[in-house]
């Protein structure tokens, strides 16, 4: 994977994927979630997710609803930029497995496309803190499912 | 599974699950989530996440995220029910596959423990919108790692 | 699901079925191999691997390899019993949750469908052991992609 | 990941973990299965599968079961070369995406271990084919469980 090594330039830049999400998707995408698209490119995204303190759970770190919707969020706005514009492109499967409890910081998630394919995408992402050097939170993958063309 | 044709008493009641998580886990247990214990029983639960317009996505259905939410909480409910109040209990992986896509409405969670060993509990959820007769919305199956005992 | 309880007539017979599989994937579906379907119906099958010492891993149990397949097969077999002979039907995506180890006797799969649509099939398998009357050895869900109609 | 950019060495080299797998793990690790460690170091390893016409599946493409178990094996291979012996470990989870048909060649699986804890070792595998620049055949990860120590 590691395409980052070689970008191609995204369907969508990140400047128009973040205002058509925060038209089409608000729900997630507005100024209280705190998501935001760090950078995207040809197969693949960087996101961020900002700390809050209603994410917390017992043992004062983030709840894995918080660290699995970052991460599903994380493939479908890479699948966004390599495809263009497919908004009702819908999750068919995710796998997580969860490795460190994350501290009160924000979280990172790496996404790197694995397919991408007519029908399915399948995305990998890392989800790791904003700060320090410890090993990753969580690793994901995850398959969408492209509607077929009209 | 289906151990509720042969439901054995909890070690945590409807009533003191609920106070209980409402005070220490007040970040999701609270009167807006919408999230409701139904039921529990020594190997699974029944919870019930009610319909709400911040949990759509485009195509006018409800976010992965929402549904993930539930049934790793569905989990961690009939954990508890199980072995007792063990609230630092972490989920260690999750998988999902979606089915269908829900409509606006409340959805259901059915919770049976698969695995319930020392160390680690398995539990297999099956969500479905709570009216109408059409098949499953997701299935998931996650695994909690306990926390060693001093 | 539990179709059992409503079985549906299956679009290949059990013996139809075992006939094609022994001439089309022999590989697999030959006297050697030890597997054998118990049953099928629309929406489901049995499976059953006889137990061969050449499965058995470190600790006297048998490997995870063997249990894999043996669910991966089953949802195949499921399948084809339900929409009839799709051979060209592939895996996209697997997942495993082993809860027991087994000991040296066959391994018996119990196979429901649980989405069936005209892309992708959703298949839960549970495994145990064919004698006793411990839980069960493995939890599986698999998804098989249904190549395109010419 | 990517570990081999800084490569640590191995709790066993790759001649002794060949020996004593031969020798405990029989089942397996014989000269007729093909599978072959080509490298490992502390946190990885890399897996060879030769070609075998008994692989085969409908389509001229290799079984699923034979890329799961040549994952899960990368995974077994690169805990013991990263803790020592502990041929006791076994599979508590694992999640693949196959994501391309390989064709009649020879498989390699690249493996990182993702987590490395006391009680539980999460790898991440990537398998493809031995020749050609395609893309993976398939995504793989899976969770083993470490015996207590007594």
């Amino acid at each position: 994977m590691h395409m980052e090594d070689m970008v191609k330039a995204p369907a969508l830049a990140t400047d128009e994927l973040t205002r058509r999400l925060s038209v089409e998707f608000p729900e997630v995408w507005n100024a209280d979630s705190g998501l935001a698209i760090d950078k995207v490119w040809w197969g693949g995204c960087h996101l961020r997710q900002a700390f809050r303190a209603q994410s917390l759970r017992p043992g004062a770190t983030i709840s894995g609803a918080t660290i699995m919707a970052l991460g599903d969020y994380a493939v479908y706005v890479a699948l966004l930029a390599s495809i263009g514009w497919e908004p009702l492109a819908v999750t068919t499967s995710l796998n997580i497995n969860f490795l460190r409890k994350p501290g009160r910081v924000d979280l990172l998630a790496d996404c790197d496309l694995i397919k991408v394919g007519r029908r399915l995408v399948v995305g990998e992402v890392t989800i790791r803190e904003a700060v320090g050097e410890d090993g990753p939170v969580a690793h994901l993958t995850s398959t969408y499912s492209i509607p077929p063309q009209p």
